[in-house]
Formats: structure tokens, C-alpha cells, sequence
């Protein structure tokens, strides 16, 4: 019997016939990315109800020798989770295992298994009158797996981290289809190496992380929201010191906002309007938060502002005045990536730098793009507050384009090369995937891949593990 | 020619004769640990200045199969930093290694070398108008290097996480002498593997961590200080609740102070008094920071504390109102290890639990332990916030102790059972070193096990790093 047949067979044997999906049109939503750049293809998908039958498949896929492609609510935007093209390895779907197993609010931890939804974990934890805070565009689709394997950001990460800082335990079947369980709801442990800091941002390529202890906070019940135009990078940078020295970690969202990317919402998408009477050079959407419920954040917003105007880093400011006109500002923000999509075609960037480097980075990537095209049109906004922001290129004609697309490696290799002079990075929060696999051995030392590759080797020694991705 | 002595010349050759110690004068200092409690040997002690020799001297080591015992200020608890005794070692000094290298406020970094002491890194920090909120007793002394590599916690865990949450970035110089420049000052880098991870908490035994960029935070402005009387572990958790949920990340630190504990300070430290009429049966010490400096945080503690007082958690408080009771009442807490060290022989356990479950722990380890010895004197105290206890175990008449010193493996199963079957951890903060190896691989699953060894390997393959720690 051909050995594929033999390990469908057995995986049937496993999970149930029904849950090893081979028809093309179960199959098919499973081998396309979300923003469909990649198309893949596999000997099945495979859908396991609980980590037992989660170790069983792996591990049948291990002694097979057939290779495994983790996915969860498939959205991320690198291709991490597409299969490849040869058709030879299962796809696992985690969605199946969506149980949240224990909510703790006296420890401030839940645990999740991969399959939940983020929108599930969130109102997991409000129901513990807690919150989780990680907050994603994707969030009812995306899954807690893919989020740990991705390493998750968003707009939250100023004041609450990563997905890596949200995280104190995992349980992670290994790659010969053993289950690792590191399931501890401790904010100290100091026994060994860290080994769920491995499985974290792996892109499923050491192991399947299959359930997780995600750490909770204690709801804010005061906010306070604020639209800002500022004189320029620089003054922004200058003005988040000054904020976070004033109202410390009340401070929980800092966005930078270019003219560009703002004047693609407002062109786009059906009820946006100019917080401020001109549409500013440089917005900010400035939020504090605040679980004391009698904070006048609004008053601390609207006195450290005062200052800030006087420093000159503020020209004017727009301070909501109700939850509806919070919700407005928060759109405008929200809206860039759909009002991009809808705009058409562009060369996007995901990248990270030192705060202090946001304004070298966004003048010398102006200049070398400009001396090229001397009219490309360049839609800059993200999370200023952690250096990174999201910088998207297009030209303005959309004929230009179809020759502009061409010329993707160019204009990737100028952006890049000056984020690596500014010893910022290619990928702050999407990962690599198959998408930044190429620039990934070109930017990282061989001393560094050399490391990565001794991890990946000693973990996975069949490689197994989804294969083609990141390494 | 004998090898050791060729390795010894040819580091000579590297750092300078003078930078070799092997005078038993010399070396005396670093062949012992701070608690007295290990002592070993090396064929000499190696004090690079820079990477550059670092690297050098590990390359050479490593050639002649030499094993490397990495040292910092040797102020740590469990021998982590005490070569073997079979002399065969080399001993590596960091100490000359203390250079900030750079200080960037906008981006909230500092760059700081292995060597730098805590109290330097702090020092510098607060020139640049910023904080580096790791606070330990041993500050003077410690250094960066050792903090990193035990992933150092301390009292303000709590707010600003450990060691590991304090770090962006490091340098390390791997087991074969190649230097991994991996000092970015990213809050957000997707770019494969978090290689940094690895070393930190490793405690020298997968390289030597040379350098580090370091978060800072904003300073603190405002401060409220609190000692209260708790009506018991559970109503001291239901507190940390209450209190994180109308404070926030104002709150700072969360500390249990049992009868005992508080009872040695007063009995031993000179100027020590009760800030409560009754000495309580438990103690908090709780902190609350601001960097607004307008924040009105007595004020908010003290209403905070009225309704904790209704709720009935709380049975008696005592507000610091000068900066002399607010250091009168940390000196309470930080003085309990030094009245225990006047006070004699104890057996000391560095556990943690998830916060709901301290109320069982010690309650379980009460009664498990009062079974066996009736009359045991407990001394619990330490980081509640973080589910961290230290937990110190006597018979009250010194001439019983000598008999329950031969104890000390029964004492420490029980105790660590009852920790263990809440899911909890045997070394919460001060690590493994050579102290608790034969506890970690009792406790410890085969697969957590064979992962780490599989790390090790990866990276060690000759195993020269820090021999007979950990693993």
C-alpha cells in the first residue's frame, strides 16, 4: 500500500474519517492565504479534536516521515501557514481545539487551547471581569496558536507587550509527538532554560503549541482618546518621552498617522471625517487608560497637552468628548490597511527601529525612495510608540504601478538597508513566513543563523515542522 | 609542554599576565559562594577588559577543551557561579567589563556591560532621567551578567517583570568563541528564533552573555507607602485584587510578611519598631508609585484601604506619611534575611505558586511539616504579588537545629512536594546553580528534561560551559 494512503488511513483511525478532509472543495480554503499570495497543497487536512489526538497525528506524520504545515484561523499575512506546493505534507488544522480549559481571576491567568478565536479568549477573561489585552483587526478569526506562533503585536503592545510578555505557560506537542507540558500560571520560575520562549514565534516550525496560561489585567474603566497633529517626527518622539513621564503607563496607545494614509480613509471609507479642520502632516491618536474609575484622564490628557503645545511638538488637538467620538478617532486609525486595499496596490513594509531612530528612518527612506521615483506616494502609519511602523508604497498613477511591482526587490532592498543601518528590523510583528524568507538570511549574521539553525535542527531533527517557512 | 599550562600562557598572551590570577591570595575570593556553602577550584581566574579578549580567551578555552566557569559579582544563592573542585577549570571574571556603552532616553535603553554593577546601571539610568526598576540587596555588588543569567527578580516583579521583561537585546560570546551581536533595542522584532531568550536564565551554561541593552521606564514622582494588618493569606490575595483592579500598574509592590519574619527583624535589628500596635500574625507591605507628580496617592490608598477594611480583609493599616516612615517600614521587609542570618540556621525554600494557591500552600506545608516536627518555627515572607515566597524552616531551641540540619532532604521534599502538586515551582527567583540540580531533574518531566538537554547540546556540544549548574 502507498505509504500517503497508509497514513490517511491511520489518521482516520486517529480523529475520525470525517475530520481528514480530501476533497478539493473542503480542502480548498485551507491552501490559500489569507491575502492570497501563496497557494499550496497537502496529502490532507487534518482536524484533531483534543491534544491526545493532536500527539497521535503528529506523531504518525513523524514516523511516516511526512511533513506538517500547523494552521489556525488562517490570517496571517507572510504565508507561515500555507502549505507547499509539492502536495506531500498534512495540514493540521488546530481550529477544532477552541476550549478555554480554567480561568483563574485571583492569579490573573486563563488557559486556552490553540484553536480559540482571540474574540473567544477576550470575552473569556471579561466574563472573569478581566482583560486579555491583545487586540488584532483579525481578531474573530485569528486564532491563540497562531497568535503565540506569530508572536502577535497590535496596538496595545506600549503598554501590555507582545504576545511573548502575555504568556507564562505553554503545552506544545514536539515534533516526534510527544506533549510538552508547560502549562504554569507562574510569573517566577527560575528552573532551567525557558523553553516556551522557543515554541513562541516559531511559525509552528519546532513543535504545534496546542494550549496556552495567557495572563489577564484588570480592566480599564476610564479613557481618554485624543487626535494630534504634531510638527513632525521628531516632535512626536519628543512628546511620547514627555507623555509616558507624565502619565506613565496610563499610556496605552501612541499612533502615527501620515498625511497619505489619512487621506486614503477619508477618500474611502463612508463616513470618516478630518478630526481637525486640515488634514495634518503628521496625525497621533494618543489613548490613556486607567482601571482607578474616578481618574480624570481627560484633564491630565488635556493639561499635558497644554504643555506640549507650548513646546511646540503640538499644533492642534482634537479631544474626544464621548464614547461614539473615541470610537471615530479610533476608526480613522483602524481604517488605513481597508482604505488601502480598497485605494489598490502597494509595496508594504513592517518594520521596527529604535523610537529614537523613527525620524532618521523616515528622512532617509524618503530621500533614497524619491531619488528613484521621484513621485511615489508613500503611506507611513503604525505603532510609533514601539518603533514600528507599517510603510506602504505605491505610485500615483495606477498604470505606473504594473512597472513598479517589478521593481519589488529594489525597492525592498532600499527600505531595508536603511532600517539595518538604523539596527531596526525587516519584520516587527507580521513574522517571516515564506514572504521575508530571503531577506531573513540576507539581513541576519551567519553567527545568528547558524544559532537558529542549531535550535531548529536540535528540536526537529527530521525537519519535519513546517518546512519552508522562516529558516 | 603541559596543556593547562600552554592554555594558561596563551591567555597571558590574550588579557596580560596580570589579568591571570592564579596566586591562591588572588584567587581565594572567587573560589568560594557568598553563602559560604561551595567551594572549588580553577587553574587560574581570567579577567578580560573587552569582547574582543572575552572572545579570545573563550576560543581558547574551547580549543583546549577546557571548561569555562563564568563569574560575575558572586553574589548569588545557589553556587551557580563556584567552579568544580577538580581544579580543571578555567574561572572567567567579568568584572572588568563595565562599560554603559550607550544611553538612549528617547528609545528608553541603555546598553551595559556584563560587568556594570546593578547599582551603576541604576545610577546611569537616573542620569539619563529614567528608571532601572530591578532593586536587589545585593546591588553593590551584583552584576549585570550574573542578574541576566539568573534572570534576577526582587520586590518589584510585580510592575515591571524580571530580568528577562528588562531585556531587549544582548551580546554573547558562544561556546566556541564566535560573538553573537544580538543588542537591538526593539520592542518588537518577528525575525525567526528570540535567540536571546536562551541565555538568559541559563546561568553561563550555553555561553557568556558580555553585554546587554536594558530597558528603562519613567522615574517614579509620587509614592505611597502601606504596612497593613491582613486578616489572613486568603483576604492578603483578595486584596491584591481589589487593589490592582482600582490602582493599576500604579500598584508597585504587594509584600507577605509573617508573624516570624517580622518578629527576628524587631528582635535583631537595631531602631526596628512595630508600625502597628499588634504585631501581626501576617503583615503587607504595600507600595504604590506615580509618575505624575500630581498623583494624590495617599490619598487613593488610603480610600482604597478604608473599603478593604469594610470588606474585612484588612484589620489595622499604617500609612507612611514622610520619607522616613516609608523607609522606616521597607526596612522592615528588607531586613528579615539579615535578622535571619543573626538569628542561625534555617532551611530555606524559594518557591512560587500561582497567586490563588498561596493561601493553600502554606497551609499545606504547615500541616505536613507541624506532623513531623510540632514545634517548627516557619518563616515565610517575600513577593505576594508574584506568588513568591521564601519560606525558612527552625526548631526554636539552637541545640535542636543540629539534629534537623541532617534533615534538610526530608525537609525539602515535603515541602517541595506540596509546591509541586500546586503546580507551583522549587526556584521561583534565585535559580539552580549547583543547590537544587537534584531537585530540578526529581521534579522536572523526562520530555522537559531531554529538551533541555537537547539545547545544551546544540549549542555546548563539548559541554565546557559552566559544568555540573543546571543540568
Amino acid at each position: 500500500m502507498d505509504g500517503a494512503v497508509k497514513l490517511l488511513e491511520a489518521l482516520a483511525a486517529t480523529v475520525g474519517a470525517e475530520r481528514v478532509l480530501t476533497d478539493a472543495a473542503d480542502t480548498e480554503p485551507y491552501f490559500t492565504d489569507w491575502r492570497r499570495r501563496y497557494r499550496g497543497r497537502a496529502l490532507a487536512v487534518v482536524q484533531p479534536g483534543n491534544v491526545d489526538e493532536l500527539a497521535r497525528v503528529v506523531r504518525a506524520c513523524a514516523e511516516a516521515g511526512v511533513a506538517i504545515v500547523p494552521q489556525g484561523g488562517n490570517t496571517g499575512l507572510c504565508g507561515g501557514a500555507t502549505p507547499p506546493a509539492d502536495g506531500r505534507s498534512v495540514l493540521l488544522s488546530l481550529s477544532r481545539m477552541n476550549r478555554i480549559r480554567a480561568v483563574d481571576a485571583d492569579n490573573n491567568t486563563l488557559i486556552a487551547e490553540a484553536g480559540c478565536t482571540l474574540a473567544a479568549v477576550q470575552q473569556a477573561a471579561e466574563e472573569a471581569g478581566r482583560l486579555f489585552p491583545l487586540s488584532l483587526g483579525s481578531q474573530g478569526s485569528c486564532e491563540i496558536g497562531g497568535n503565540l506562533s506569530t508572536n502577535a503585536g497590535g496596538v496595545h503592545v506600549l503598554r501590555y507587550g507582545n504576545m511573548r510578555e502575555l504568556t507564562l505557560g505553554l503545552e506544545v506537542v514536539l515534533p516526534d509527538g510527544r506533549v510538552w507540558d508547560g502549562l504554569r500560571g507562574l510569573r517566577k520560575d527560575n528552573t532551567g532554560y525557558d523553553l516556551k520562549q522557543l515554541f513562541i514565534g516559531a511559525e509552528g516550525t519546532l513543535g504545534v503549541i496546542s494550549a496556552a496560561v495567557l495572563k489577564l489585567f484588570p480592566c480599564p474603566r476610564a479613557q481618554a482618546v485624543a487626535w494630534l497633529a504634531v510638527t513632525g517626527p521628531a516632535a512626536a518622539v519628543a512628546l511620547l518621552g514627555f507623555l509616558r513621564d507624565h502619565v506613565g503607563e496610563r499610556l496605552t496607545a501612541f499612533e502615527l498617522i501620515g498625511r497619505n494614509a489619512l487621506e486614503l480613509v477619508l477618500r474611502h471609507i463612508p463616513g470618516a471625517r478630518s478630526p481637525l479642520p486640515a488634514v495634518p502632516e503628521w496625525s497621533l491618536l494618543v489613548e490613556l487608560s486607567d482601571p482607578h474609575p474616578d481618574a480624570v484622564l481627560d484633564e491630565l490628557l488635556g493639561g499635558v497637552l497644554e504643555e506640549a503645545l507650548g513646546h511646540g511638538w503640538v499644533q492642534d488637538a482634537a479631544l474626544a468628548a464621548s464614547l461614539a467620538q473615541r470610537a471615530e478617532l479610533w476608526a480613522l486609525r483602524e481604517n488605513v490597511s481597508e482604505a488601502q486595499k480598497i485605494e489598490g496596490f502597494a509595496i508594504k513594509h513592517d518594520v521596527a527601529v529604535p523610537v529614537s531612530r523613527i525620524p532618521d528612518f523616515l528622512a532617509a527612506a524618503e530621500a533614497a525612495l524619491r531619488a528613484v521615483w521621484p513621485v511615489v506616494r508613500i503611506v507611513a502609519f503604525g505603532h510609533l510608540g514601539d518603533g514600528n511602523l507599517h510603510y506602504n508604497l505605491s505610485l500615483p498613477r495606477a498604470e505606473d504601478n504594473v512597472a513598479f511591482i517589478t521593481r519589488t526587490a529594489d525597492v525592498n532592498r532600499i527600505v531595508h538597508d536603511i532600517v539595518d543601518g538604523l539596527d531596526g528590523t525587516i519584520s516587527a510583528e507580521h513574522g517571516i513566513g515564506q514572504l521575508k524568507r530571503a531577506e531573513l538570511v540576507h539581513y541576519k549574521s551567519q553567527v545568528e543563523l547558524d544559532l537558529m539553525r542549531a535550535v531548529k535542527t536540535a528540536l526537529d531533527p527530521q525537519g519535519l515542522m513546517n518546512p519552508g517557512k522562516v529558516l
